[in-house]
């Protein structure tokens, strides 16, 4: 718990009452994320400019206070979780600065400006901003900021961190500093940017955001290509690329998915199949037309039972509106939804099939697949039921061989949803002890106390992975 | 100088005694870059495998032996010059793996290999590596990959690191790490690999790469559009981008480069202009129809005088052999040229190029401006004669003056050079004391006894510019 004095210095720093929450039914709202675990804080602060984060920072650091950054929660890895208690800093309600600035090709953000809308204010310009994580229409920029969000566009334009110039940060000492620009080319000493964000909040505390924006693409046109073997599907999306296409999204979603879809909202999406491609490029009209039907041969070629062009952008949007109905559809069935996102190198992907294949048999869950399929990227989810202990220990095994069968497959833990504290746990099986000891030097040297986001992304000693905590 | 017994080891380490250079005349060999000053090794070796540099590693961090990894010393910004004696790690020998996997869309590279040669092998499968620094046939990877290349190409396609997936890397203290891996989306712990990438190699030795590559656009257009005015051709940069084109390379030359240039080898043309932008767009030969009318009507309504559209390969190939030639025309004048690479924002470039006329009246300087302007990574250069003392003295006064107009503007001390030793004294005014301090505590974590390229990025102690050594 924190002391009087501590809680009478936050008031001072943040003026407005109503943004320093102690109450106790308060506090339990910020102890979740779209994770695992509850972990209620000591105290949730609101701040609202880069003065007030760097007087909290100054304050937490001179007495060792964990400090938990936190957007809207949408992570699925634990992000913003107060796991050792102390002080969530709530920064959802500083979205006022969002600057579209034509002529640079930049945006201009705070910390809690919603993702999706930086894309709609780009698009006023003929501009966009590609990054579009599935949450986006709720999450923060700074969220996605701290975990480097990713989403369907990766394959073709990358993920949050391709997008960001520069940044201001309060470091956890409370400092103030800017890293890179507004210039798309900056090699001027190391690149804090870039390890800033994806580092989860570890290493402070970002404030302001310059974000790169493209001239917007005129036209989209989408294909959906179905198979009757799923590995087939996934030599279909070597194929493609290999084609000379790069499509803009590339998403699977595999039979179990698509039934749940049509069990939950009926499109007419065909359920007698083993896999199913969503296919989208853009660029100019013209070029679409040649490549649309690149794309169809190239699915022919390795055995695609049909491929079928959306004709209106209506027909388009009812496509993509059932790939984005995997998600609520699949937790019709059972209440708990565990969403990995273990990444494999592109020509692993039929491998990673089969594999997930026998992790369903072996341990007996109901693991569905979909996922940016394009870029490797899947997402096996296990639908299971938290209150079944049983269920859930053959859950965790099953989710530490999915782990296991990525990193074998010269994948990696996590394609874009984070380490945060689940994961923490494999993190030498990947990256050795010297990997990690290397990143932990840079930890311990920029927060010598700990105090930003602890228990994060570096494993305790002995920490066994777990989604019960028994 | 170095021991006998440090020599006798470094020969067990390295077996062939033809990579072990400790003749005074093949020494003097590696005391140059593409900068100033002479700096002459103590020995040079020529590593070809990963373990010969984890033990020569192991053995400089033992007794403290500066380490300068080297590539084909094509640096303008003195990153590999042995500026404290030590050992020269010479690894452009080591240039056999080049493997292309065309699934995954990556090539595997050893530090040693041209960076032009992967490209070029890379379209034989249909696939690209975007980066393309003029010195592209000469520079192995290894040193790009330190210094983070880029080129005309980095307006559509980003620079270097937008295509490193994974790396292999020798710690200062002889250790092997592997960060990244082979898939575009991986968010497991900090970002080592950009980080690395850029790092000047102060962090650690590059061993091997893992390299995206993109499906190669199937055509390019190119124009070269002329203006009577200098800072017309500046705003009909932004012009273009913001009409919905993103063009693969937008580049300007003054006058001086076009005068210089015709008087080195005709090729017709205009001299009587202030300034002339060759922008090249790429992808499907249907849109490219589109797109180049798109960036004639932009360009005139900023005031070109003329925009000429190349109508056949040759012609195209004939406009960037003028833009090839600037670097070897100008120094027809002068022995002496001081390329810098100082970027500004977009929007600043008709004001970058305000100051730099300035400058150049100021200090009675020859100072032509050529460069990657879309991205506005513009490189004023400045033709001198070294052997003129009161000239090189106002040289000096004309790059500082550079420097602060860059940062004045939003920009960046370098945009694709790095900062090596002459840029040192200028990081603190772009960066800030704690800014500085927070990449200083990285390195001293990193590399403890300071033996990987020491002398670079970080100035020492009342470190003064100068480009002549008194």
């Amino acid at each position: 718990m924190l002391s009087n004095e501590i809680i009478t210095r936050v008031h001072a720093i943040i003026k407005d009452k109503d943004r320093v929450l102690a109450d106790e039914g308060d506090r339990y709202c910020y102890a979740y994320d779209a994770s695992f675990g509850v972990h209620v804080p000591d105290l949730v602060v609101q701040p609202m400019c880069t003065e007030e984060v760097a007087r909290l920072m100054k304050l937490a650091n001179e007495h060792r206070i964990p400090m938990y950054p936190r957007g809207r929660g949408t992570s699925l890895s634990g992000g913003p979780l107060p796991v050792e208690g102390g002080i969530v800093l709530d920064l959802s309600r500083w979205n006022q600065t969002l600057v579209i600035d034509e002529e640079d090709l930049v945006a201009i953000v705070s910390p809690g400006v919603i993702t999706a809308t930086i894309n709609e204010k780009a698009n006023q310009y003929g501009l966009m901003y590609p990054p579009d994580p599935s949450s986006a229409h709720v999450s923060t920029i700074g969220g996605n900021l701290a975990e480097n969000a990713g989403g369907p566009r990766g394959l073709k334009y990358g993920v949050t961190k391709d997008y960001v110039l520069g940044l201001e940060v309060v470091t956890p000492e409370g400092e103030v500093i800017r890293t890179g620009g507004k210039t798309v080319k900056n090699v001027t000493g190391y690149d804090l940017t870039k390890l800033i964000v994806g580092s989860e909040g570890t290493l402070g505390i970002i404030t302001e955001a310059t974000l790169r924006l493209i001239p917007k693409p005129v036209a989209t046109k989408t294909a959906m290509v179905i198979f009757d073997d799923l590995v087939d599907a996934g030599r279909a999306i070597s194929h493609v690329l290999t084609s000379g296409i790069l499509p803009s999204k590339m998403e699977i979603m595999d039979q179990s998915c698509v039934v749940a879809v049509e069990n939950y909202q009926p499109s007419g999406l065909p359920t007698d199949i083993e896999a199913l491609l969503l296919i989208e490029i853009d660029g100019h009209p013209a070029a679409l037309e040649y490549e649309i039907e690149v794309v169809k041969q190239a699915c022919h070629e390795v055995g695609a039972r049909e491929v079928r062009v959306a004709q209106t952008k209506e027909e388009e949007s009812d496509l993509w509106q059932a790939r984005k109905l995997v998600s609520p559809a699949i937790v019709q069935h059972k209440p708990t939804k565990i969403s990995e996102d273990a990444t494999v190198p592109r020509s692993k992907i039929p491998d990673m099939f089969r594999k997930l294949k026998e992790i369903r048999e072996t341990y007996h869950v109901d693991l569905v697949v979909f996922g940016h399929a394009g870029d490797g990227n899947l997402h096996p989810n296990i639908i299971a039921d938290v209150r079944d202990r049983e269920e859930m220990k053959r859950v965790e095994q099953a989710v530490e061989a999915i782990f296991k069968a990525a990193v074998e497959l010269g994948g990696t833990l996590s394609g874009e949803h984070g380490i945060g504290t689940m994961k923490a746990p494999f993190m030498e099986m990947e990256l050795g002890k010297i990997g990690l000891d290397m990143m932990k030097r840079m930890k311990s040297v920029w927060d010598p106390n700990n105090i930003c986001n602890p228990g994060k992304i570096f494993p305790k000693p002995n920490q066994r992975f777990t989604l019960t905590h028994d």
